[in-house]
């Protein structure tokens, strides 16, 4: 196999009550990349469609998490990577993530995969210090594992693959306004109080243990955030009517999506998801903010191999 | 029937990272309990045998929390509660809460079960806020829903029930120092770094999925507590010693039971668990202080009927 064509998901990280540790993958949206074993060695960005992105290697994403994937192994090749970007930069579902573990998950498949998905995960995370300046793992370890992934730990680097209900559909809507990631992050307390940090806790036990068993109802209970999302929400126009209209129309839970403008809400089943849509789009509508929407059952297998 | 007998366990609440909301019960420690059904309404702490606690019924945990159940039921009828405490008050095992609990569940059997689990730890919280100041539900939902239990949400009450592994054994040493509940709660601090609560519910998130995937290697990763082991284990005369100590004979882990001064060890088989007692006593040995040692699955039924 000298050539492969993917899927690369967008992804939801920051999942409520799991600031910083719990992400999932999508499955209706995400990027497209092709990536070809050449002859001359190193890495090289050919093309990117529908956005415009910097094609040097070390000012791409994919350029970046490749470079660090070469640079544990001996390879004869090189590799060149085509880009048809579908998932919008800063819109907070992963763009930067799906093209740096869509790099390096292709070369792998490519290579007769030498690496593991935890390692893939490492040469991934160079991509996200090169889009944000933290080397996160939130969103490419969605992106690699497929489903619900929980970050435990950083050192070391520890992914846990969550069991993922069979109903789960997330609903995202992205209203057509910048939030810069600096300003999402300086707005951040660097402290929070023992009582909340105990509640976040609890829901984030309440969470995953509602993943297992699939309680939806569990599920919903504890997609809470006591922490980020109060003070983050203040940046994303009319957050809290969206969130109550979301809940109102039937989803389990709402949230911010990364560090938005995404929003994003689960629900079990496609039929309520659908609902959800409806209701979000009539709130941004009434505001006047021009917004994207997107209906995804969370996808538990990551990236996908399209031919 | 008129008359049970119940065994009641002790508790390990605040398991590691899980500070405040998770709790597991044991096999092995617990104290006796007979409640008879008599014609004299109201409750009455008959004989108390083990220790030296208070006979009158609103001094009595067990008597408070037998009054909080009958508050909510017209009842024909009185109970009697004999008490034979095996668990030492103060020792960080639930020794209050296994009175609470059992009365409430006794009573409740003898009643015909008219009132949920749920309820019960409510009725049991109130021996708990008499006992402690704080109407905390850590120790008496294990103790009546059995094996780990999170409580996720205070208001409204949310406890659930989380898969507990075949092979968990727990080891306990109880100090027979006093470390006072209010030095154990005055000494926290009311804020923490954002950086240290990420890092507590990424491992809350990791324990939850070991305990169900019955992942033991994982578990042991996720017990760890970075924030109030730090600060409570400065009261506990060579916490660290021990604790490094059972890790070095297999402990998966080992933390602080309750606020203390009992320290538990979570093993993988009983063997393990038998091994990390040794390590456990050897410490309190050579530095000269008496102790009481326990090794016990974690018990699944919670509270049973003896005869």
């Amino acid at each position: 196999m000298n050539e492969i064509k993917i899927f690369t998901p967008a992804t939801i990280a920051n999942v409520s009550c799991g600031f910083d540790v719990l992400g999932l993958a999508l499955d209706t949206v995400g990027d497209e990349m092709i990536i070809k074993k050449v002859t001359q060695k190193g890495i090289r960005i050919t093309k990117i469609i529908g956005q415009k992105l910097p094609l040097e290697t070390h000012n791409n994403v994919a350029g970046v998490a490749a470079l660090a994937l070469l640079d544990e192994i001996d390879c004869e090749f090189g590799f060149e990577i085509e880009i048809t970007k579908k998932i919008k930069p800063g819109s907070g579902i992963g763009s930067s993530a799906a093209s740096s573990a869509g790099a390096v998950w292709a070369i792998n498949k490519l290579l007769e995969q030498p690496f593991s998905n935890l390692d893939l995960v490492r040469f991934a995370m160079e991509g996200e210090r090169l889009a944000s300046g933290v080397a996160h793992a939130d969103n490419v370890a969605p992106a690699l594992f497929g489903g619900f992934t929980l970050v435990r730990s950083y050192k070391p680097l520890d992914i846990i693959r969550i069991h993922t209900p069979k109903e789960l559909y997330a609903t995202i809507i992205h209203p057509q306004i910048e939030v810069k990631t600096s300003d999402a992050r300086n707005i951040l307390k660097t402290t929070v109080t023992l009582k909340d940090a105990i509640k976040q806790w609890g829901n984030v036990g309440g969470l995953i243990s509602g993943l297992y068993t699939e309680d939806y109802d569990l599920i919903g209970r504890s997609l809470e955030d006591h922490i980020v999302e109060p003070i983050r929400s203040i940046l994303i126009p009319a957050f809290n009517l969206v969130k109550q209209q979301s809940l109102t129309a039937g989803a389990l839970g709402c949230g911010i999506s990364g560090s938005g403008p995404s929003i994003f809400a689960l629900s079990k089943g496609k039929e309520t998801a659908l609902k959800v849509a409806e209701a979000m789009k009539l709130v941004y509508n009434k505001v006047g903010i021009d917004y994207d929407i997107h209906i995804s059952k969370v996808n538990k297998e990551g990236i996908k191999i399209l031919k």
